[in-house]
């Protein structure tokens, strides 16, 4: 099986293939906090991490900003008190990437 | 006329006073950038920062944590890319108190 937090994300250029029906399948499992959601017609995968407090909420938000910033790679990051909502998806080909899933593998290796 | 950034937020408790009308048409005057939305019933009062880059946006999303924390009154703050979306409402009134008002303003403030 693919260890998905161990890929490595290639350059995602307009054009890029959207992922798979099979490749979806094959990563949702590792990925069993996260859902596909559609927002205007573009799939996005979404996480909502719960914390104690806003601190707590506000220092993870960093450091999924820290991960998007080294690979040049974007999420939506929502905080709010005790919560935060983490959605991945790739701009320019309007939906999820391969890249998508291997960044929200690592989003959440981020808890640990 | 009363400049919103210097005023002090009072602890909002269950039972307090939404904004009343009259209160929201002196106060959006003062905050020209900011609309109130409405989210499951719920008012809120809303505005888009835009940045050059994801950096600055979470920069900018840091300082309004800040703020936030000092208050002890937390909003909704949406990170992406070049862009901030920053929610401010009370929880406990399920609306816009005038504190949201207040942050509102400090939040703009923030830019300077």
């Amino acid at each position: 099986m693919i260890d998905l937090s161990q890929q490595i994300c290639s350059a995602c250029q307009v054009g890029a293939p959207l992922a798979t029906q099979e490749q979806i399948e094959q990563f949702m499992p590792q990925l069993p906090e996260w859902k596909i959601i559609e927002v205007d017609g573009v799939k996005q995968l979404q996480r909502v991490y719960t914390f104690r407090n806003f601190v707590e909420a506000i220092a993870f938000s960093n450091k999924v900003g820290e991960i998007a910033e080294l690979e040049g790679h974007h999420p939506a990051i929502l905080t709010e008190w005790g919560r935060v909502t983490v959605s991945w998806w790739s701009h320019k080909i309007k939906g999820v990437h391969v890249n998508d899933f291997i960044m929200a593998a690592r989003t959440d290796a981020l808890l640990s």
